[in-house]
């Protein structure tokens, strides 16, 4: 039996406050002030130029993908970890692209993050050999496959609605047509199971600000299946995706197998603080993260129903992330109000709450709180009062 | 007169250390252990998603931006900060190929980092549209400099010798023949005065860990002259360059000026490090840095002279960034002696010993210990010392 009031007792939560954005931005973990004040002090302040291998700095973005590889599904020496989110996907896809190089179509889904959408539209016109990046509904992608598809680039959890894609299936069937599939986990990774050594996924990308809780800005990873890995030709061959870093050589040559796809330095002290965030996970199985998961969503689904809101989350929680979502004309206000109640979700245009659930911190109590206030904005109309329907800047 | 004790008395340095690898990367802030506790606790932990706006890091690379642009010559709103150097050139070189659209050759000199080298290799590979990667020796620069050059792409101060590129000159002069500029300040910003507005570079980029004392990882930062920045259409569209990145559109619209260039979600925890950093220049001009590191270099020099070893950096103080470099066949054995006894710079393969000087913290009195130091490992060969012959992993 996992001891989630442990896991919990791990973050330091603000008092009086229900926290379902973890989707969003995971909570600190409590011991990251201590490892991050100690790696400024003692690391960097003492070893100084020195702590790059005394401090072992240089070993971190291998050493925490070793980590989230665990999460993921994943062997060792398969994940690096730096960069953002949008750098990581640009470097997937334009690896992916050359693994299916007499092909010009990368197919993708409306459910995938704008971002994705951006970066991969930049590449192509980058590339400029006449790929096109073909968006059709969720529903449709599996019927859209086909032997045109290069790539097959999809966000396995649907940022909105938290619908959750097959990604087994999917990547079955792209592969079965010669696609190469690229997925973005961002909000997978920490949040439910997934299988990348199963499905036998060729690329994957994710961040872990959000269910990995490493942190605002924290850096992002990378996935390569090993057979992939060394065939790329980086698209961003910086100095410590190397061969040899500090031989300053004047042409570049790859690193072995997931070295290469490192670029620069790596960010220290954001992984000195996801670290911490890692630790808490190692005592819990994803399985039972993604059962908890369920539970608290059920128990949240329940209570939204007996409200008469519309769920705008697949019912079956097979099909479903870490998250629930409710769309209501009202909804900027309602997620105003629920805020200044210490129940913090969030709001998407035009008119959806999400409510995110992590399992390491978020119990039934939470639950029945969040409700019991959802409850008191419904049956109250809370949102007519003008100090929560005037929007403000939103993140 | 600038208080250069109070500078250094901003920094936490180690008892019994002379620090001369600045130029790699800088010391520690005394403040920036509080500010980055009071940001994980305070901020990340108190106010968790609300942070973005309310504590301002979504604001915080155009804040520190334009910081750094004070110290670089340069306009605000034209500088943003995030990501890695390899991405910023990747960026840079990007755009400025975008204003040379009929041209096809790079033009690069050997003094580049080799990173740099790599960026533009992968980029121009990826465009494959026959550009050409031109690197020739420092000196040839501006003799190479035709009709034919698209960009001239340098690192104004070389990593191993400290030889300065005239930035004036030789932008000047590419501007004449219609190429379009690119200047790498890794080793110039916070070293040295640098002119972007009068010298009408179009791209610079450079990295905060160095001189700027950001802390190992810190972000980069990119200029785009503010005439060049409207017509740039980014290579990573990322989210938070777009217009509107809360919108969540479906495709990228470029947000205006600088912004464009921002991609992912900003390094919050590294980017309070690093603007504890930046207030230690607050109450220093960039000339008076200047002046004192000349002071310090020449200082260094003499007694370098006076034991009979090889200058490798430019005699003319005015031809040289903040470091001196001395060439030795026994050069890391003599690196890793000097290191011994509390003398840190460092080595450069085959034979260089680099010393930065970075006069917020270093005095006449290092120069003159590491002198001394310097003397003893020289007059008693002790680099015939295993200990010190001996090749460990180098950074």
């Amino acid at each position: 039996m996992v001891d989630f009031q442990k896991t919990r007792d791990a973050f330091d939560l603000p008092e009086g406050i229900v926290y379902l954005d973890g989707n969003s931005l995971g909570p600190l973990p409590r011991a990251a002030t201590a490892r991050v004040s100690a790696l400024l002090r003692d690391e960097w302040g003492q070893r100084l130029i020195r702590g790059w291998n005394e401090a072992g700095w240089m070993a971190q973005p291998g050493r925490t993908g070793d980590r989230i590889a665990c999460l993921i599904g994943a062997a060792p020496d398969t994940v690096t970890v730096g960069d953002t989110l949008s750098i990581r996907l640009h470097q997937a896809l334009h690896a992916a692209l050359q693994a299916a190089p007499d092909r010009r179509e990368v197919l993708t889904c409306s459910g995938n993050f704008p971002s994705d959408l951006y970066i991969a539209e930049g590449l192509l016109r980058t590339l400029d050999k006449g790929h096109t990046l073909r968006v059709v509904p969720p529903q449709e992608v599996a019927a859209t496959l086909s032997d045109q598809t290069a790539v097959l680039m999809l966000t396995e959890v649907d940022y909105r609605t938290g619908r959750l894609h097959d990604m087994a299936r999917l990547t079955r069937a792209a592969h079965n047509l010669g696609a190469v599939t690229v997925w973005d986990l961002a909000h997978s990774a920490g949040a439910l199971p997934v299988d990348l050594r199963g499905t036998n996924a060729d690329f994957a990308v994710g961040c872990t600000y959000k269910y990995l809780n490493g942190g605002p800005g924290a850096p992002a990873f990378l996935y390569v299946r090993p057979d992939r890995a060394e065939q790329v030709s980086p698209a961003l061959p910086g100095w410590l995706g190397h061969a040899a870093p500090f031989e300053f050589e004047p042409s570049y040559r790859p690193a072995p197998g997931i070295s290469r796809m490192r670029i620069g330095t790596p960010p220290v002290i954001a992984l000195a603080a996801l670290e911490t965030a890692l630790d808490i996970f190692d005592d819990v199985a994803m399985s039972d993260i993604r059962a908890r998961s369920i539970t608290l969503s059920e128990r949240f689904i329940a209570g939204a129903d007996a409200l008469g809101l519309q769920l705008m989350s697949p019912r079956d929680p097979a099909r479903r992330g870490s998250q629930v979502s409710i769309a209501h004309p009202e909804g900027y206000a309602m997620m105003q109000a629920l805020i200044s109640r210490g129940v913090i979700g969030d709001f998407r245009a035009p008119d959806l709450m999400r409510f995110g659930f992590a399992p390491l911190y978020n119990t039934e109590a939470d639950i029945d709180t969040a409700l019991a206030h959802l409850s008191d904005v419904v049956l109250n109309r809370l949102w007519d009062n003008p100090a929560y329907s005037v929007r403000q800047a939103v993140t």
